[in-house]
């Protein structure tokens, strides 16, 4: 059974200026709750049905736990098929964070929830840890965002921030996808550095392309206009990568 | 003013089953339309609103024009934004249609139409001009698969049927993604195929794997489990075509 207070809670967190007042966002679905409950992330509720519950051995200490029917699920979720869990979570704190690695992701005006998931998982793939968005993007943890990245949200580190002043701080050049740039068919490629993915309406910022170290450019070989971003950062990544 | 007949006409196409009974689809947006009156597709209905018209010399010859108010055109569209413009247009017949090229993309039982749309535009962009999609694939002609082609779907033919007997007649070797196969950053790679995208699911189907000359992988750096099927289509065609 579900409380009034708690429906109104899950549903709030759709939108994000509650997300941002409460600090919680939802995960939902049995592959990334049983990633989640392997993680450092905290949960603070839990609603599950009884079949979940059965087969899932719980050591949630600081969680509330409901039990619920598929009914009850079904009103929560944003999911069109049907989920046997969801959980509330807190939102990590990753303003101050640096990465180590050779290679940082940055994101510019990214709208879609969707493709910022993608892009998520696809950073997962290629062991990228680190994500900067710029203001301009959609957020993180909309469920459509977190639900597109098929539990890689819990290995990457999407932060919010200035992309060109994080790019400065952590020393790496920075590295933008355009259409008059270096061949990645041909190279030579950078090592390591800050790889900006733009709108895919507008392009990368005017001032991210002012400052650009490298310019990359996926050859095409038919007549879309463009691809995108999600795509973009794939190939991009794959040939970087290699 | 759009009759009611009309209306019902256009919203019926959203449904698969009265697309096939009407031999029709909806395009939809400024963009996609401007590249579809340059093409050999036949509208059979355009609906647009007085500034498009005014902004349009129309040689449509068989068509009928509608001059439609925002409002009307907002309550036919699928679209979040709003459009200017939308047609309705005959559905071409590939299913006998042979490519010469080196490459054609066979789609195995993809089912998101949003996704379908993005390899779509992939194909394009590298030159692919045949796909052939397994009868478990969703409907092209479907508005958000043809939305998300971005215009691609006038330059790429989709036919429906068994990919292993399409291959054979064409001569053209059966390549699959699967996991255990040939590291495409290593190769060496095949020069011509038919490249094979799995259901993100369940993967390609055992009869296709097993008559398959090329097995291809995408090496992976980080921890993500799978890479939706968009994506990996892009990354093997980007290191295909190179």
């Amino acid at each position: 059974m579900i409380s009034k207070a708690n429906i109104q809670l899950v549903k709030g967190l759709q939108d994000k200026k509650l997300r941002q007042k409460y600090g919680q966002f939802i995960v939902e679905g049995e592959k990334s709750i049983a990633e989640l409950l392997k993680s450092p992330y905290k949960v603070t509720k839990l609603f599950a049905v009884s079949e979940w519950l059965n087969n899932n051995q719980l050591e949630l200490k600081q969680a509330q736990v409901f039990e619920v029917t598929d009914q009850e699920l079904k009103q929560l979720s944003s999911h069109f098929a049907p989920q046997k869990v969801l959980a509330l979570v807190q939102m990590p704190d990753w303003s101050n964070h640096q990465s180590k690695g050779p290679w940082v992701l940055g994101l510019d005006a990214i709208q879609d929830p969707g493709n910022m998931g993608t892009i998520i998982r696809i950073a997962d793939w290629y062991g990228i840890d680190t994500i900067v968005c710029s203001i301009g993007c959609t957020d993180v943890y909309a469920p459509k965002c977190i639900n597109s990245t098929m539990g890689s949200f819990l290995r990457v580190k999407v932060l919010y921030g200035d992309i060109l002043k994080y790019a400065q701080a952590a020393d790496l050049p920075l590295v933008v996808a355009d259409f008059n740039g270096i061949n990645i068919h041909k190279g030579p490629l950078p090592q390591k550095g800050l790889l900006v993915i733009g709108n895919e309406g507008h392009g990368v910022d005017q001032v991210l392309l002012d400052h650009a170290a490298y310019e990359l450019t996926i050859p095409k070989f038919g007549q879309a206009e463009s691809l995108n971003a999600a795509v973009s950062a794939a190939i991009l990544l794959d040939r970087l990568k290699a």
